[in-house]
């Protein structure tokens, strides 16, 4: 991968600026640095801090086979059209067969591919640390900087840690499609509680009508809401002929007042900032335990825990007070 | 729920033999204590420990629809007419409608819903702590001390939480079926990486031979293997019918025999012992930073990373420090 390595730290703050400039292989290389878990991204974070906040998240999730991408791709063509730039994480759970995403970012939305306008990024996390809760949210970070007004996060919405990533935006879009198991699918696969708007794609397909009365019937057993809540809307979309795409984009408008009128929209970005403070700190406290002392002495423990002689609790509070004894 | 809450720490010992006897209602007992992550854990698994090393642990996982319930179940029946106790373990994310998970333990395996060999557990996760990564082993821990010689926990296999579940066990199967997007779909999912075996379910269908060869096409696109090294078989099975479980079963017991004469069972044992202990040291560190003080410093640093006054690496450490400081 090209990509890879990166910078010496002296040109951080280079290509930080080429990025903010909006040079598509600047946000390109920060992005490859984020999935690399590169060490100059404490340098690169502490550069692009104070011109973040200015990108409204939206998260969009559903079960494979709904038309994330569609949806996606037609949400990027009315952002623009209202000229605004607008960026794509598209979240892949990666196979190390192709060392990536194997749908990659030249497959999707190359309807935009030669827009200057549109930034869009395959992501894959390899494994490594905290995985997508740890990368995802520095990638926004780096869109977000780079001028993008609206950031677009995609993920497959099967999966606790890929819905996690998509219920950590401004907004949140769940969306569903007839005939795919429906609305019972999306309430197993615990999505239908992050969805701040659903949408019903593929509308044109039977069905569609028992989908959008399935979801309005569960969002009604969820806890009676106080005036003044949010009520989340059902759009009906045919994303891939752009019907229902204005009705989404005007959904998400009124759900982004009422997180501003609400104080919510402070409130959330807070929480969201919490999260990734979190998941940076706890992935470095794990990294210390994955370092050659700690990882001795925790394959110490975790044998005597396999053959029985010390139960995993006692084993962690070892690991623990060793770790913050330092 | 009937089971929420739990037993005063000096009845631990009492449930902890009366599951030993085999016990339903003591394991369910057991097992709802981790769901809810009640403070008796501790206890519980200290008295479990000496029990625990027993079972053979199988990971089953796959897209949704592939059949693996249908998969579990003939695995199931297969164990019982050997002669082996059988847990299972169905890890459903879980919905908030519906409290736990909404296939119920009592719509599933219902074949097996008398034999008092088998017990069966549907799992659901309500996000607290670590999740699945936190929640499943000590489960594992509960079935394989209540005396179940196989214990098969079963994951969709589209989600990082989800696969690596799966992944860790002695054995892992990855299930496939013909016309599921095939076994690309598997590859952009991150599932053929961890299978030691798999499986082509539904091979009565069209296009099973091709799923087959594909399956194969990219097994052979991994690493160059070493002579003596494990080559992952491929089997077909139609599991609603019952057709080609001895042949996994046949496959699962060489690989078990792989796994001893490699003397890769210990290695992949401890490793699952070291990833269970690492797990339960960084939640616990988490509720350090989620308790009143820990909560209420993380809020401030994350208004200050919302401004963009400070980054999330520098807000991390100061979080860090503090916490490995006292």
């Amino acid at each position: 991968m090209a990509d890879r390595g990166g910078p010496a730290a002296a040109g951080v703050r280079e290509l930080v600026a080429a990025a903010r400039r909006g040079q598509p292989r600047a946000v390109a290389r920060l992005i490859s640095l984020v999935e690399n878990a590169a060490p100059q991204l404490r340098a690169v974070m502490a550069e692009l801090a104070p011109h973040t906040g200015g990108a409204r998240v939206i998260g969009l999730t559903g079960s494979p086979g709904v038309g994330k991408s569609t949806c996606t791709s037609a949400l990027v063509g009315a952002y623009r059209r209202a000229g605004l730039r607008v960026g794509v994480l598209a979240v892949d759970p990666s196979s190390p067969f192709s060392g990536g995403a194997l749908l990659g970012d030249r497959v999707r939305m190359s309807e935009h591919a030669l827009d200057p306008g549109v930034y869009v990024r395959s992501m894959a996390t390899r494994g490594h640390l905290g995985g997508l809760a740890w990368a995802v949210p520095q990638a926004v970070r780096v869109l977000d900087a780079a001028g993008c007004e609206v950031v677009l996060v995609e993920t497959v919405g099967v999966g606790q840690s890929e819905v996690d990533i998509a219920a950590q935006a401004d907004s949140t879009v769940v969306l569903l499609a007839p005939g795919m198991g429906d609305g019972v699918q999306a309430a197993k696969a615990g999505i239908l509680e992050v969805g701040d708007l659903f949408v019903v794609n593929k509308a044109d397909r039977d069905g569609a009508g028992t989908t959008v009365r399935e979801v309005r019937y569960m969002l009604g057993l969820g806890a009676p809401r106080a005036p003044g809540d949010w009520r989340p809307p059902v759009v009906r979309t045919v994303a891939a002929r752009g019907e229902g795409v204005d009705e989404l984009v005007a959904a998400l408008d009124k759900h982004h007042g009422w997180l501003t009128e609400h104080d919510e929209l402070t409130a959330r970005r807070t929480r969201r900032a919490a999260r990734e403070v979190e998941t940076i700190a706890l992935t470095a406290l794990r990294a210390r335990l994955a370092a050659p002392a700690g990882d001795h002495r925790l394959a110490g423990l975790a044998d005597r825990v396999r053959r029985g002689q010390l139960d995993p609790y006692a084993a962690a509070d070892t690991l623990v007070e060793e770790l913050t004894a330092g």
